[in-house]
């Protein structure tokens, strides 16, 4: 698949097939994000392979209970209504044949740019997924809880240093499901030249 | 070109040829990076495209200064010395035709979460650079240093509501630089199946 038509086409998808993913399918995608830079190339990330059906399912109820959580304290919830209701996305993500939970060394520093060393990771791991035809949606909604990121780690083993920071269902796109159309601002609204707000080059 | 063999090959190029990249190349480029996901597809993001020679030259002259501020004060130096040497990388950072700043609104809540609505759209940008035959380069070390952050934001005009997440170099390759043949801990070290440590899938 072309790069361009990859980036281009990607969206998130939150509906899936119960069908397995291919172990060569699950190696390429994890590949993928072994790829990406890092700071230092220190690649201080790992990746948990979730595919057995009873720890998917107690993982779907904890992202549940965190999406139900989150919505009674007032907090914002990350899937917006316009796509699938995030709620069930919320019922159904247990049902998706692979979850992966990226996480990252915690580390020292700002936290805000340790992210440089595994959102990329995680966006080349999706883009893999685009590319074999697969769906997958980042949410990062669980591990925001502490309860629930704490019953997360305990559920998979997650280590005190360790920070879970993302999970990705994927699998094969379900019905009503399609790649493509994800809204954008337009370049304009997001570009500037040479000084903030000149919208010229 | 093909996805898998963008995201194979991409690596961090740290000499650039002084050619211009053309205004077509750099749209696609930023194309690429607001199709990047971001939190409830708010894309809180923007980007500062700089190519004026007098201002690169005082952005890689601040960038410099934040490096060798960074060694004095025994922090972390981001570039490996097996590849091209940090500090040459510093010393002609300004010279690369192009210098991208991605940005992202601070927004609310936790900081390491909030780099999920940033740094997948600097991965797919750098990706299109790959794809385009660009080289590119992230880099956040000088916004990790306040008074060189500060200054940065100053000169570019970044409004104070505005985190720079990142320095993105682009250019095409300079003598002795090439694509592919990054080095990364094998996969096995980094994935776990079913439970954390548990090697077989």
């Amino acid at each position: 698949m072309d790069l361009f038509d990859a980036m281009y086409t990607q969206r998130a998808i939150r509906w899936y097939e119960p069908d397995p993913v291919s172990d060569e399918d699950i190696r390429k995608i994890l590949t993928a994000a072994i790829h990406a830079p890092s700071g230092g190339n220190r690649q201080p990330w790992h990746f948990l392979v979730v595919r057995g059906a009873e720890l998917r399912q107690k993982l779907g109820e904890l992202y549940l209970g965190a999406t139900q959580n989150n919505r009674t304290q007032g907090g914002h919830f990350e899937t917006p209504t316009y796509l699938r209701s995030g709620y069930d996305f919320a019922q159904h993500i247990g049902e998706a044949p692979v979850l992966i939970v990226a996480c990252i060394e915690t580390g020292t520093g700002d936290p805000f740019r340790r992210g440089a060393s595994i959102y990329p990771a995680i966006q080349n791991l999706m883009l893999a997924a685009r590319g074999l035809d697969l769906g997958s949606c980042y949410t990062g909604n669980i591990f925001g809880v502490p309860e629930y990121d704490q019953a997360t780690r305990k559920l998979l083993g997650i280590p005190d240093d360790v920070i879970a920071a993302g999970l990705i269902p994927i699998g094969h796109l379900g019905p009503g499901e399609h790649f493509g159309g994800a809204m954008r601002k337009p370049l304009e609204e997001v570009v500037s030249y040479e000084q903030w707000g000149q919208r010229a080059g």
